[in-house]
This record gives C-alpha cells, sequence and structure tokens, in this order.
C-alpha cells in the first residue's frame, strides 16, 4: 500500500496509541491530532509518547476558548439539554474538535481520519458526522468497527500484548473501572462497573466537584447578568466581579464544583437505540441553566417561550445525535437566536451543597409588570372582563358537556 | 329579591366573611362550603364563624384522599410540570375541590356558586371551567369582579371596616405580608412583598420545609417502587417500609420538608396574559418527580418517551390554566396512562439540603439491556452496522453541503 | 356628552349605517372608514350615503396591494392553511385593515373605533386585537356587543325599521340568505341557510369562479417561477408571462376562477369555541399554494421542512385566531422567512376543471439529487451501507421485542 | 454449503427470478413466497416459473382483506398522510406482507428471508424493520445490497444475460421505463425516466383511474356514512347502496378511478435521506381521505383535534419509515383509535373530473351546534362575553407593545 496520509483523533492512551502503531503497519503515515478542550492531560508527554511510537507529526490545538465561545455560550442561551437532565458536555465538545480536526486534514493534505471511538456509542457518529458535512469527501477509519482489527483486539488483554510487542509504554496508574471523557464543561463517567444501572456509582468518582456532604457551610450568592441570553456579567457574594468569557466560566466551574453542583446519574438513550448509563458532573453551566431558565421565562412571551422550548427539545436531540452541523441544525439555533434576543437582566442566585436556588431577577426588558399584576393596584385592568374570558372559554366545555350526555342517550 | 341558595366556597378568612355577610345582605340564602385538603386550619373555629355570621350551614367535606389518588398520583405518573418548574399544586387541588363543591351544590339544590378568588388571578378561572363543565346550568357570583362589590371594597381597610360594622370576627394575628394557599401536595406564596420580582423572598416564609443550611447532616436514602407508573412502595434508610397511599404520601413530605427539598421561587405565566412571582414548596412531590422522570426514561421506548414528553406538556398547559375537566385534558390522560403502563421498577434516591439525588435504578420490563450496551460484550451488534448507519445518516449532510457550494457559485 | 370623535368601520350596508347614525344620535362624531381590499362595492355612493346619514367625514384607503404585498404573499410563502384546508382570506384582511384603520384614528385624532362585527364571530377578535396592539390606548366600540343596542335590534326588522325612521336609504336588491365577505383573495360565504352543516349550498353562491361542470373543456398550463419562497414569474400556456406583484395574482385569479378552482365547503373551529360552517372560494392563492408545497417540499431539507411545518401549523392559528400581531406572530413569521430562503425554482402545473395538478419542478438549489437516487447509477453509494442502517434502527425493535416477551413470561 | 431454507418474496419477474436462480445456485433451498394484495398478476403463470427455476415451493397467499382491514382503513381513520400528499399506499402494503412472509418463515422452519427490494429505496427497510421486529432471529438476504451479487449484476443487461444462460423465461412485453408497484389501494410509479423531476409523467402511465379530460361529464354524489372513523355505508347517487367492507372499498376504487381522482406527481423525502420523484394513483382512499378530514373537524373538539393530528403526522413518518411495528407505531395508533371514537356521521361528496368535493354532513354526535352559533339565534350566548374574552387576551398584546416602546427609549 503506498504511504497515504491520515490524522488520527489521538489521547495518548493504550487505544489510540496501538491504534497508531496498527496504522503505521497498514503503510499509513500518521498525524496525531490533539485538541486541548480542557481535560486534564499532558499533551507533552503524549506528544512524545506518539512520535515515539512512530507518528510523523503531533498537532495540538488548544480549542478552549472556540468550545466556550461557539458551543457552550450558544448552549447555555438555548437551554440546551437531553432527555430533561444531561447538559450535553461532551455533544457539545464533538463539532467543535471536529472543525479543528478538519482543519489539520486539510492543512496537511490527507485523505483520511481515524478515530478510537467505538461502535456502540455516540461519538463515532458524532466526529464522523461531523466530518463528513465540513469535508464531504473525507475517508474515515474507525478501528473499532473494522472487522481485521477488532478480531485482532478482542479485549483490554490482547491491547496491552500489542503494546507490550510494539514498545509501546503503558500508564502503571491502574485503571479505574469505567472509562471518562472531560472537558472544560464536564466530566462524563460511564462503561465498566457503571454499567450495571442499579449499582451506585463510587462515593470517589467525580473529580470537577466536591461532594456535597463535605462542602463548605456557607452559601454563596451570586448575580449572573446576561445580554442576548449569554452570561456577561458574574458577581460573586456581592463582592468580586467578572466579566471575561472565560473569567465567569472557570470561576462558576470553581463555586459550582466547590458546593458540588451539577452531579447527575441517569440512564439515557443512545442515538444508536441503546439505553445507556451515564454519571456527569457540569458544576458551571448547571449554574447558568437555572439562572438562564428563570430569566427565560420572565423576559420572554408566554407563546414565544412555548415555540422556544420546542425548537430547544429539537435542536438538544440534534447536537445528543451529531448534527450540530446539518440544516436543521443551522435553522434551529438561526431561530433561537432570535427568541434569545430580548432575554436580558440579572438573576440572583444562592449555591448551597448540591443545590441552585434562584432568590430573584430583574430587567430592563421583562414583560413582567408589577403594577398590573398586583392584588393592590386596580389600573389597566378590569376584573370584569374576566368573566367574560372565562365564559367564552366555558362553551367549548358546555357544549361538550352536551355532547356527551346527548350521545348517553 | 327572593330567598336563592347559594354555595360560598369559604375558608373562614377575611375576605370570604365580608363576602357571606354581603351575598346575605343581598338576600340569598348562603351555604358555606369548606374542603379539607390538607391545609392547617380551624375548621370547627371557622364553621361556628361562617354560622355565627348568618351562613344557614357549613358543609366540610374532606378531599384529601381523593386529591391524592385523583389528582396528584396521576400527575406524578405523567410528570406533570409547568413551564418547566412548577409541579402545579394549586392547580390540582382546584378541579378536586370543584367536584366536591358542585356535589354540595347539587345536593342543596343551590342554583349559584359564590368564591373569593380575585379577577386577576388562575384560580377564578379554575374554579369556574370546572364548575361549568360538571354543571353547565351553575351561575357564578364572583365579588372580586362585581363592580359594586368592588366599588365598596376597594382594599383591605375597607374589608376591616365591614367587618368591625358587621361583627364579623377578625383574626388577631396581623396578616403576612403575602398570600398563601395550601394543601397536602404543596404551599404556594404569592402577592404582597413578593410582587417585586427582584426582592427576595423572606427566609422564614415556608412552613413545609426546613431551610436546607439547618436542615440534619446525614442524608436520607430511599428506595421506591413504581408500578404503571405510581409509586406502591417505600423504604427509608433501608429499614422502615411503607406502602399505604397516604403513607407513602405523608412520608415523603416529611422527609423531603426535614432537608428543605421543593422550594422554588419562580416568574410563572398566567393564563389569564400576566406574569406572576411565586414561590412554592412541594417536598414529597418533588421527589417523586424525580424519581419517576428517571424510572420513565429508564423504561419507556426512546420514541414513545418523545411523544409522552409532549403530551405531557399539553397537559400540564391545560391543568394549569383550568382544563382538567375538558376533552382535551381527558384525552392527554388516557393516552398518558397508556405509557405510563410499562413504568415498573425501583429507584434509588439520596436526599440531603436541598437536593434529590438519583443512585439508581432496576426493572424487571425496561428496554436497558446491559450486555448490549456493555463495551465488554460483542453479541447481538456488528460493529460494522454502525459504519452504514453513519454513512446513511450523512447522505442528507453531504447533499447539503453540495447544495450550499453550488449556490455560492 | 361632549363631543368625541369615533372612527367607524363601515361598509354602506344596512348594518353600520344604521350603527352610524346610532353613535351620531349618542353625540359622537362620526368618521367613516372605508378600505378597499378589492370587494366589489360603489365607493362613491357609499360615502354620499355615509355624508347624507351624517358622518363628518369619509375616509376611503385602496390597501389591495399593501393586502397582496404584506399579507397574501407572506401566507403563501409560508404555506399558511387553518385546519388542513382554509386558505384564510379573511383571516389576512383584518390585520391589513386594522393597520389602515388606525392611521385613519391616529390622523384623525379620534379617540374611538367602532365596528359591525358580531359577537359570535372571529372579526371582531381579529379587528380589536389588532387595534391594541397596534394602539394600545385605543376605545372600542362594539354595537353588536353592547346591551342597549343589541336589545334596541334584535333582528333584521328593527334595523330596518330604524332605518326607514331615520331616512338611511336602504338598499332594494333582496337580502342573500346568507353573509359573505370579499377580498382581493377570496370570498367566504357563511351565516343563513348555510348554517345547516348538511344543507347542501347553492349552485350559484359563488362568484369569483366558474362551476367546473361549465367550466372550458381545455386544461391550462402554467410555470410558476418563485424566489424566497415567493412568486416572481407566471408563465400561461407556456406562451403570456406575466411579472408583476397585481400582475401574477389577478392572473391566477382569472385562471383559477375560470376553471372553478378554490373552492370549499367546510366546517372550521372558530376561536371563541363554536364549530361554524363556511364556504369559500380562492382561485389564485389556491393554485399558488399547490405550486409552492410541490416546490418546498422539493427545495427544503427533510428535517427543516418538518420544523418549518410545525411553525407554519402554530402561524396558521395565530392568524386565524387575530394574532398577526402579536410576539408569536412576529416570532414565527422570522423564523418561516429564514426556511423560505431556499425555496427557489419553478413549478409546472396543470388547471383543469377544479383540480390543480402538479407536472414536474427545477430548481437550481433543490437538494433532490438524481444521480444518487437513481436505480442505474452507483455513485456516490454504497448499497451495503443500507444494511447497516437498518441493522442499527432494528436494535431498539427487537431490544422492544425481547422486553414485551419478557414481561408475558 | 449445507441446505438451508430461505424464503424469497417472489414477483414473478426478471429480478426475482435471477435472485432465486442465484440463491439455489449458492446452495439455499428456496421457498417462493407471493402475496396477492390486489396488484394485476398471473400467480398461477408465476408459479410455474418458479417450479421451473428450481423452487422447492410456491406460496401464494391472499392478503387482500387483512390490508383493507388492519392497514388501510386504520390509515383512512387516522387520516395518515405523508408530507402533506402521499397516502402511504405502498408503505401500508410492506407491514402487512411482511406478516403473511414471516409466518411462513415460521410454517417451513426457514431461516432466511430475501428480497429483491433496491438498496435506495424505503421498502427494505419497511421489510427488514417488520420481520427483525415480527421475528428477531431471523436473517435477511438482500442481494441487491451484496457485493458480489451486484458486481456480478451491474445492470438490466446482467440480469438478461444471466436470465438467458440459465433458462429462466423472459417476459416479451418490453419493460415499462418506469418502475411500479401495485395494490388495491393505490399505484406508484418511479425511476427510469421519472428520475427527472422536470419531466412530466406520461399520459398514460395510469391505470387505476381515467384521465380527467375523458372522464363522463355527470359528477357523481356519494353519502359515506363513518363508525368510529370507518366507513360503514356508502350511497352512490342516492340510489345504490353497500355496506362490506370490500365493497365499499371497490365501489370507491371503481368509481374515483372513473372520474380520475388521486392521481399526484410530488417529490418525496425518502427515509435513507435521498429525494425521490414518485407518482401515484389513490382512487377510492383520495375519496375517503376528503371525507374523513370533514367530518373528523365536524365531530371532534377544537383542542383534540389539534392533539390528533400532531400524532398523524408523526405515525405517518413511522409508517413511511418502516415502522408500523414499533413501540412508537403501536402507541400512536392506540392514541389515535381513542380520538376516533366519535367520528361518525354522514358526509356527502361530489366527484367530478379529479376533484372531490364536500357538499354537507351530518352527525349525532358532533360538537357542531347551529343553534349556539347562529346569527339569529340568541340564547346561550352573552355578547359581552366576548368583550372581556378580548381584553383578556389583548393584555400581552399590549404588554408587549410597553416593552418595545420602552426598550426602545
Amino acid at each position: 500500500m503506498s504511504e497515504e496520509v491520515v490524522v488520527l483523533a489521538y489521547s495518548g492512551g493504550l487505544d489510540t496509541s496501538c491504534i497508531l502503531k496498527w496504522l503505521l503497519n497498514k503503510g499509513y503515515k500518521v498525524i496525531c491530532y490533539m485538541a486541548n478542550i480542557g481535560q486534564v492531560e499532558d499533551f507533552e508527554a503524549a506528544k512524545v509518547k506518539a512520535l515515539k511510537i512512530g507518528a510523523s507529526k503531533v498537532v495540538i490545538e488548544d480549542v478552549r476558548e472556540e468550545f466556550i465561545k461557539n458551543y457552550v455560550w450558544p448552549a447555555v442561551s438555548y437551554g440546551l439539554i437531553y432527555e430533561n437532565r444531561y447538559l450535553l458536555g461532551t455533544s457539545l465538545a464533538r463539532p467543535c474538535i471536529s472543525v479543528s480536526l478538519v482543519n489539520c486534514v486539510k492543512e496537511n493534505n490527507a485523505l483520511f481520519v481515524a478515530h478510537g471511538a467505538t461502535g456502540k456509542g455516540n461519538d463515532q457518529v458524532r466526529f464522523e458526522l461531523a466530518c463528513y458535512t465540513l469535508l464531504p469527501d473525507i475517508k474515515i477509519i474507525a478501528p473499532w468497527r473494522d472487522e481485521e482489527f477488532t478480531k485482532q483486539f478482542q479485549g483490554r488483554q490482547d491491547l496491552l500484548k500489542y503494546a507490550s510487542e510494539h514498545n509501546i509504554p503503558v500508564s502503571i496508574t491502574p485503571k479505574a473501572p469505567w472509562s471518562m471523557d472531560a472537558n472544560l464543561m464536564h466530566i462524563s463517567y460511564e462503561s465498566g462497573i457503571l454499567e450495571n444501572p442499579n449499582q451506585e456509582h463510587p462515593e470517589d468518582l467525580f473529580s470537577m466537584s466536591v461532594d456535597p456532604k463535605f462542602s463548605p457551610n456557607a452559601p454563596i450568592r451570586l448575580e449572573i447578568t446576561f445580554k442576548k441570553g449569554l452570561p456577561v456579567l458574574l458577581t460573586v457574594n456581592d463582592t468580586r466581579t467578572f466579566s471575561g468569557l472565560l473569567d465567569i466560566f472557570e470561576i462558576l466551574n470553581e463555586i459550582g464544583g466547590s458546593q458540588g453542583v451539577g452531579r447527575i446519574d441517569i440512564v439515557e438513550n443512545r442515538f444508536i437505540g441503546l439505553k445507556s448509563r451515564g454519571v456527569y458532573e457540569t458544576p458551571g453551566v448547571t449554574i447558568l441553566y437555572h439562572a438562564h431558565t428563570d430569566l427565560e421565562v420572565f423576559c420572554l412571551d408566554k407563546e414565544v417561550y412555548r415555540i422556544k422550548q420546542l425548537l430547544r427539545d429539537r435542536l438538544s436531540d440534534y447536537v445528543y445525535n451529531g448534527f450540530w452541523f446539518s440544516p436543521e441544525g443551522e435553522y434551529t439555533r438561526k431561530c433561537l437566536d432570535l427568541a434569545a434576543e430580548t432575554v436580558e437582566g440579572t438573576v440572583k442566585v444562592q449555591i448551597f451543597k448540591g443545590s441552585v436556588s434562584i432568590l430573584g431577577r430583574s430587567s430592563q426588558g421583562s414583560l413582567y409588570n408589577a403594577d398590573l399584576v398586583s392584588m393592590d393596584k386596580h389600573e389597566g385592568f378590569s376584573p370584569q372582563d374576566a368573566t367574560g374570558f372565562i365564559n367564552i372559554q366555558a362553551i367549548r366545555l358546555r357544549e361538550y358537556h352536551r355532547c356527551l350526555k346527548q350521545n348517553k342517550k
């Protein structure tokens, strides 16, 4: 086989290191691509390892700011949430990484992308759909779906044996009995012992957040100001103030983490029709989700809110399934951007031992009208109108009652 | 005016006591109706008071069991929630009280129902729509929408003056600077100082639940077993077990309350087009909501779940707006009952300082298949299939890309 | 009563002529407003009549072009249709007239608007909601909901008597046993003998269209070209070509009318909860509806199309109910405008005896790819992928089957 | 290879005859299965042909009554329609045939099903998903997705050559330049010259219906009576009456066909993400669709109708995509059955030259109330109520206006 260039999404771990070697052995020239999306990782060590194994180049891209700006922030402003609970931390990272990965492919005139995602998961779909949309002619190598590869590597032991045979360094840290995926926004845990949905996740699983049982006894007060649905100002305990994009994000992660906010243990429906169990921690964005939800109902018209929520539910599914880049993804985002324009104001929030409590909210542009709703003020409202309103609503109900009675005869 | 019989929804408070007198003065014969739906109330004292003012009869009905059985339990099994946050505690009570109220009307051959609900609120709509559906020929007297009445009683001072003039006893407890509505399921707080959406609710507002800051430091472990979407068995801290309808409900309220679970401070969209601020505490049902949500995703097919959620959102709006009894209310309940049939199993839950955390779940009939989803097992799944799946999904995306590019030319 | 200025939406007919006199008798100064929206009307005669009765001024506004441009055309590009059948001809006219009416109010410093719409219909809601949104402080006089007026005028005889007493000229043409409402886009017929939903509408009811039984035996061929969802070019029988806004509209009305296109007889659900029977003829827009529908599925991505249809159904209800001007109306229109951007191309249509048949369509930007779908071409498609696609889809179905079987045990 | 039993869905045509031989050559024992679902077919000749080629058995099942009863009738009662136009004639046939095919598999202890559906179409998905759900362990052979087969047979010439080499008789009738699929309900035409979406379908394409240009000049009058959403009685021209299941169906097909009813030429979105052009004729069910639509709006409550339409749109997609047998298919059918219960009454219809016109409708149980809606009757309705109704609806709109104005400052 002639030497063709593959860009491998490389993690430095056992799987992708073996894949790297396996690709080299098949005659490919392999460029290892790593995205720094906020995970705890020794990129330098991974680079050295990849080069040692035989990668012709290692490209490390810092996509953290793009991730927050182009994926996390919009998700906050739309209120994205999958099946009512999952804030899509992994799903949002995939298109972000894919953009950068595809750029790497283009810059290096590569024909192939290879990845270590498994055949039962969502990530293979998310990576590949993003790649195919961004670069329709790209060829994808997914060893975990390749018959030759999967025959050779039937379990972890085969990988270890292969590593040892090919001088691939293996971490001496024992592998956790689950797999995890981390980025700036969240960490997800799944597989291994977590595959039994009734087995409780271990208490020491989490790493971004403190167990609420051991978190400080003093609640933290926040004021979060939004413009067009996006956080622009954060005040902590009425004293410290933050306004930069990454600053707000990091401080919220820190605060949420310090009080054990944003931990969930769920079973979710994967795109490919399986149910899987996932444990997630998403400290900062969980705070934002609640604050934004509060402000949104406060600001948006009742009916607009309902349409917006329908679109949000659709987009949440699209993003989970890997369709961030797609006609429907782009269309719903444009529609949701229109709705976000008037979501502006400040929400007061208390953070305490896993809970996010809303204390109050204000907005220049809210449709809330304290005078109009007040029980003590009577201008701008004729109570008699409500009589007519109710009577007209009752027409349909009375007719239904009449019909039911008549049909019983 | 000849003496016509009015059934007055009576609370024993200042408003409905004045309304009682006012109706008597207009020549009506007035029967006072009170529902015991779990609120803290001295029913006997209220009865004495009403009779003293001139009611010809006081009817007190205990509707607590009906409330749980026919309204709260179904709401749990459907997952009803209004605008993502409000568990509909007041909305569910209204149709329950209305049924009993209409029975009282029928038994006493009354022509009229009177109530003290205000003209800006949801409850007038809920009571009246329920009454009109249950008894289409009923006549309703809503003094707070009656021009004569509202001219006479422009504020609390006018009520106090009228009470004093007519020997109506007035409570010496000073009135709280907000109004509240309580039942077995929840207490709601609104109006008064709460009308400013940015003013924080007072710390001592709540009465069903303890402030999480002062709740015990030991988490509580629960196991809740559901049949057809309904809780049938509750185990607390692996020791105490409860199975009766009201028992489960009361224990969950107690446990949730002891740990400050279920407090929310929201702005919501009223049916009549106003935004209003409400503070709610719903300890027990908040626990059930989370446990049920977890089990539902675990048990239901992915697509059925999505349809079910659409129907749930509709029904939540119907219930909030007062359409529990309506063609659409009945229809969606029947559909949701069909979906609830397979929601069966046990959820493990931890309650701690305002948080409800899911720890695990099991079910005989779940579509979850640990073997199929396992990363370590390979039967029943050909990873190669995922390649075809992704490639077919990509057709549409590639075509879109082709089109965009072509249109740019 | 001091002389206050009322702008009366005047038709020249018996009802609004009596209302004019009645308003004058109550001491109002009355300006009569008439919109020329394409109905057959002797505006000059109506003006003379109004002035004779006592109107201080008669304002006649030609809103035909605004109507087509700002209401009919967008409705075509969104595909608006109410309850699957009604193209909203009257509903679209109401906001158009209201804008012009409110301008008349402002220009004449009037405080009041009066109209002759009845209390059971949709039009009162549409006019008044539009007026309240455009000019929130406006006061509305709706005599047919005024107790004094409706007591005085209990039926047509009372109007005739009043007219005769007050020298109001009455048309000698006998009144048709139904009411009608006409504009450039359509004519609607309702009430009178049509109130029996089982009584067939008379054969001679229609006036914009010929009975298909008597229409020419030669089909008409059209080619309609759309840009951004809007018709911009029309070719008739491969010979005559039209491109102006009003030209296309008028020619399509003429052609549709000549072949009896666009007649429907339906029962619809009014906003106020009543079912009513309506007969409509909408020749030109019916042709456009079918051509546009065809092009839209041809051009839009499958998933975008589905979201778009949801939004369309919502907007159709909003428009029918009188919420053209509303947060939700504006929001959905903006979203639908985004979807319309790529609906471009040409549709070939045959018009014949009431039927609109699509013959073919072409588009520069369609996602249709003849090569890809062709049974005779094999590039760009691996049939093997379909195997994987189907197998993955089947996972969920097999699991369901497994569960059903297991639960039966 | 040991002799394993395959049930082949056999049509008697060139493709499946070659597939039969090919399977035999691979060592399978092949049972040919044919469903009589109403297509024009010489079953006896096909049987002889299959046996001659080497089939060990030919099973011919008459599924016509099951098709009407279990698939077409429900589809009518739900109002199923795909992308607003296609009545799903082929999609409904597939699960019906699959049930019978799977029975044949079971009875003959076969392991395999083989079919001649292509890799780009919907039918492969529909057949296989149905089979996998009904018999999860079944193995499917789809030669048109088999690499060996598709290499050998790259076009029609290869099939003809193979037929000639293997003594497979070939029809002497020249193949039409499109493919068709027929059953009792409809005929579909696609592929070949129809793949160009702008090329008009030939005038002589259709075979169930007469060209409206040449249909009789006398309209036909029908009265169709429905019970629970299903047609139970048909009167033609006020004289002939039909009540049997198949009778009604056949007569409607005949009448619709005689007047050219139910012809459409569309582009549709296939499940696998391609757009394809299809031409369909569906004479009888088109009549039923319109009559049923009319009755449904007449009978159902306004809000129930809206929910029902959402469910209908979902089910239409499920059926088109091959998910008749699926959790979501079963669930929505149950929900839609609940809604159909009150759709009862009689619709008067006129059929003329391609058009289906509704003339009137009646129902014992309709919510239509002529007295209530009448402009000449005043009982049961206080026009003053409409004032309150409108004013309350306007609150939200005025607030929006206030906000817009305030935000402009």
